[in-house]
């Protein structure tokens, strides 16, 4: 096994991270925070959903967000969409890469989507024509993919045929996702190799959470299995305010300092992430389940 | 690479974890800690600490817990000791092994034991010869083996020549300790390879703190390099609870949780260790920092 001399990171706190918060963040916060990234090095964000502002009163700004942040040269700012109509609102404000989304468990996605599986397919193959047509990449999130707390046990080969069928309609990356945080090492090696059978060399994201404390332990099983691509949310945006120690979205900054440590580049500087971190938690009201943002200084600079 | 059926867990909590802890614990708490961990299937359980009472007054009552703990058929209870003074209090408590402890950085050393290494060790080996004579197991600590916030870098020769002299003086199992939580995957399965050079087949376990988050992931890493003694501490306990965000060692909860979602055996009862640790944390004054003790629960039993 070689390790990668570099990997992507993509930041998914100002859409993802945000979305569930309910102190609503005015929309210069929102652009302060995503130039705050781009300004450490961060070249993939994905900055907000034109998916429903009814479902997600927080980012009903999605338009006003994109045009008022500076772009970075070089990076690639995406936002969420769930269907047609979506797509057309996200290509006229700008967006460089748009991310389409569902559930590997069909009664997470209906409590998720509102539909069946099958019945999101369908509107997602639209939103790839288009997407195509323009020369917009698309990239596929599957959640719930290693276990979901309404259906339990998800079986490797719904997750391949989803991802099959993203592949097959043009989907350029897919982004894994252990929704509830319940991945472990081997069962990430396992699907990654399934999932290779199946798809190739199409490019593979790992969207990791830190709920039972193995964020980073599947990050490293991911890096062993393959792959380069890793969602991570600046402090842990995404977590579960009200559980104690309820951690969601691995923290961008912990991340990066694991990869520092082992000597893997992305790109990103980590004292000035570690410092929006604190900057992200300043904008919610309760404390983020980062680790670095707040231990990471002295003995990290050190060791 | 093939995952072993079982591994074992040395519960720390109750010395480890509690000695840094502000609030006073009472005696008759300490009992009840350990007599429900050892109820959830703990068989090694490091209980107190005859280091000078002055240093860590919280374990000053170490013969009382010893006496008054309910000994589980087949737990092996243990305790801290720095020398041939603290070796006999001990052995006329009632401990079934010892522990010794220095560091692997001469700075780090020189601050936790007061002395250099050179006569830390030389303070030790009439412990091992005396256990010895006794029949009594000694585990050696080795701190701070993966980065020292005082010393920076560790080599891996000096942590090798250390745990030679342990090995040399009797001690029958060796533990690493990550003190900062700094430690990296490929590094843990890079200083075990080391060692496996210089040390044959004795028993190597792993201490490991998640300051970083990257707890969890060295334990995969450990089991992927022939580990098959992991130390944690029920609920997390000796965590920096001035830091939000800030853990120590890793909760025995989360490592169980792991551990049986990757269907290796250690013999602890999931729900029961969660359990104890809420009791953990209502003894200390802080929340702790473990992930399964309040996340665990749903998600988990139905993934």
């Amino acid at each position: 096994m070689t390790l990668p001399s570099s990997v992507s990171i993509v930041e998914v706190g100002p859409r993802d991270g945000l979305q569930g918060e309910a102190r609503h963040v005015a929309t210069a916060d929102k652009i302060a925070l995503i130039n705050r990234l781009s300004a450490c090095g961060l070249r993939r964000l994905e900055v907000s959903s034109f998916v429903s502002a009814k479902a997600i009163p927080q980012l009903a700004d999605a338009a006003e967000v994109l045009a008022g942040i500076e772009r970075a040269p070089g990076a690639r700012y995406s936002v969420l969409v769930a269907n047609e109509r979506g797509y057309e609102s996200a290509a006229a404000a700008g967006a460089d890469e748009v991310a389409v989304f569902l559930s590997a468990s069909e009664a997470h996605n209906q409590l998720n989507v509102g539909k069946s599986i099958a019945d999101t397919l369908a509107k997602l193959r639209p939103v790839a024509r288009r997407a195509a047509a323009d020369g917009v990449p698309v990239r596929g999130y599957v959640s719930t993919v290693f276990g979901c707390s309404l259906a339990g046990k998800v079986e490797a080969a719904r997750v391949e045929r989803i991802c099959g069928e993203l592949a097959d309609m043009g989907v350029g990356e897919i982004s894994l996702g252990d929704t509830i945080g319940v991945a472990h090492p081997p069962q990430v090696q396992a699907m990654i190799e399934g999932l290779r059978a199946r798809l190739g060399d199409l490019p593979l994201a790992l969207h990791l959470h830190d709920t039972l404390g193995r964020g980073l332990a599947n990050v490293w099983a991911g890096l062993q299995a393959g792959i380069r691509v890793f969602d991570s949310s600046v402090g842990g945006l995404g977590g579960c305010p009200n559980t104690p120690g309820g951690a969601g979205n691995i923290a961008t900054e912990d991340l990066v300092s694991l990869l520092r440590a082992m000597g893997i580049a992305c790109g990103v500087e980590e004292e000035a992430i570690r410092a929006v971190a604190r900057f992200a938690a300043s904008l919610v009201d309760h404390p983020l389940a980062s680790h670095c943002a707040y231990a990471g200084g002295t003995a990290e600079e050190r060791a």
